[in-house]
């Protein structure tokens, strides 16, 4: 007998509202029989929602909040009106009580990391939290973090990243010692990289079972696929996921353009629409929806804002993947193999 | 009468030697007459490559220099080893003694920005230097500055960068008061971006006759072309641009992979290629070959390593025009410009 993975949702997140939310759990069901669900939000609206799917709601409670947080609050805002009462920190508390092991929400990114802090706090001996976001690469997939939970980190921080990511990489891509490198800029003697030189001493002095460290890699060496684990300050790190994404859509629109400007490109396009569906299917960004929280005593899983379903089932599979082989523990080892390998 | 532009190139910088930057020049004075060259190099190398081209060969000196500065070596040690004697010093010191105007080189970055630090020093009211590059967006080209000259910029740093920024795309863009917008991350309450926030109250408060504001500007806004000069501190900027480089090196992978997939795609290809041409030549990174460092008291310009003779001929182009456009004295107006609106 399989052990449950139980996941709450909020199901007020994202900017598709419940049907999305509830329509993604079905889709995760019908892949991971083991899961089961409670939806946090408002029951008049969920309720009939979930009562469609008879899979699901077999499986499912609803659990009614009467606040749902904006995607425009502020986080200060947010806590001040829905600390308790929203769906958000409600599922959140679920994973604090023990009754859920994972909780999932596509709401607001500042809100939800600062309900998760103030809900779950912090493991041991990690201070601040991370987002890891799963990056395509030619090679296939990495993990990138932070990617906007935390601004400026000294070097504990950038080898706690380090740890944290090897962890969920391990995970992810069922490989044992994934390779990490530290983001760099290519100039080795500019001033105010300080911080990531001194990690990178750190991370190399030390011995990890579970933890292959390359030494540094540059913005380009993302897409490349270059190490398993992109590590990064937060702010640098949104900045390159956002810029990627604004890139991919670019070059999207060139082709598109591109491919319309004929009749011969026209037909072209034709012929070779096979091909360009498996480009887009490449390029498709719910295969990589699911940012997962670093650092904190639970799982929470963000799904983006503007998932639907097939993305929000796919950040669930990553919530049932992160309970099931126990990132928490895996986090504590990685930790727990630094102190007794590092010398001195 | 047009006044020429004297341009000194460091004829042994980057990846392919001076055989790219003399077939660089030639290029570039077929399209601008005015321009006349210094080659500082290897004479005996540079000489019989400037002969083979009359027309260039009239409007050009060598000058010998026994040093040429390692793609690899450190600024420190490129300054040890060249300083006063490498080709690249000498372009610049060419620039400072007023007998160029412009300097080139497709040399180590770290090592062009040392040794312009300590050759032309910092022009008046600015105190760190910024790298600029040219960014092509869905709109048409923006600038994104600082791309890896300073790190950690403070909130006065941010406001140089917005003011030298504007004044060269007035330059490159031909536009009296481009639009500028800070980068920034989501969450507006995220600890750590505080200077991002003091720079953008600045920048807000001032009158700039030639600076139109705009406020935050996310990653996916560069290639989207929601501003035309996009402010950003130097370790996130470099990142960035490489990130940004490397999604498009993957996104081609990607779609040639796709191409060859099946002969019906084969096909397709052959039927659209006209499309596939125009749309590498939209992704050519020769076409926005061309960094230009600001700040300091002369114009210099940082071609592409691995640039070719059409990527050298675009670099030479945007330094003449940073010079017959005056970009130091619109630098000068611009920082005027603010001190005689800010109110108080």
């Amino acid at each position: 007998m399989i052990a449950p993975v139980r996941i709450a949702l909020d199901a007020m997140g994202g900017d598709h509202g419940p049907e999305v939310i509830v329509s993604g759990a079905a889709l995760a069901l019908a892949q991971r029989p083991e899961l089961s669900f409670t939806f946090f939000g408002d029951e008049a609206k969920v309720a009939p929602l979930v009562s469609a799917h008879p899979q699901l709601a077999g499986v499912s409670k609803i659990s009614h909040a009467p606040v749902a947080v904006g995607m425009d609050e502020k986080p200060s805002q947010a806590l001040r009106n829905g600390r308790r009462t929203s769906s958000m920190w409600l599922a959140i508390e679920a994973v604090k009580k023990g009754q859920a092991d994972a909780a999932l929400s596509a709401g607001n990114t500042g809100a939800l990391m600062a309900m998760a802090k103030i809900c779950l706090q912090m493991m041991p001996y990690i201070d601040r939290p991370a987002i890891a976001a799963i990056w395509p690469t030619l090679r296939g997939e990495s993990l990138v973090l932070d990617v906007g939970a935390t601004i400026g980190a000294d070097a504990a921080h950038l080898v706690d990243l380090a740890i944290m990511g090897s962890a969920m990489a391990r995970i992810v891509f069922g490989i044992e010692r994934p390779t990490v490198g530290l983001l760099n800029i290519g100039t080795e003697e500019v001033k105010g990289i300080e911080e990531i030189k001194t990690a990178s001493r750190k991370l190399r002095e030390a011995v990890w079972p579970n933890l292959d460290y390359r030494g540094f890699v540059e913005g380009n060496d993302i897409g490349k696929g270059t190490v398993d684990v992109v590590v990064t300050e937060g702010f640098a790190g949104n900045i390159a996921l956002k810029t990627a994404e604004g890139t991919a859509k670019q070059i999207s629109a060139y082709l598109r353009q591109a491919m319309s400007s004929s009749l011969r490109s026209k037909l072209g396009y034709l012929l070779a629409r096979g091909a360009f569906a498996a480009l887009e299917a490449k390029m498709d960004p719910r295969k990589v929806n699911g940012g997962v929280f670093l650092g904190l005593d639970g799982v929470v899983i963000k799904s983006h804002g503007g998932s639907d379903a097939i993305g929000t089932a796919r950040a669930i599979e990553i919530g049932y993947e992160m309970v099931k082989d126990e990132l928490l523990s895996k986090i504590q080892e990685t930790l727990a193999g630094r102190a007794s390998a590092t010398p001195g």
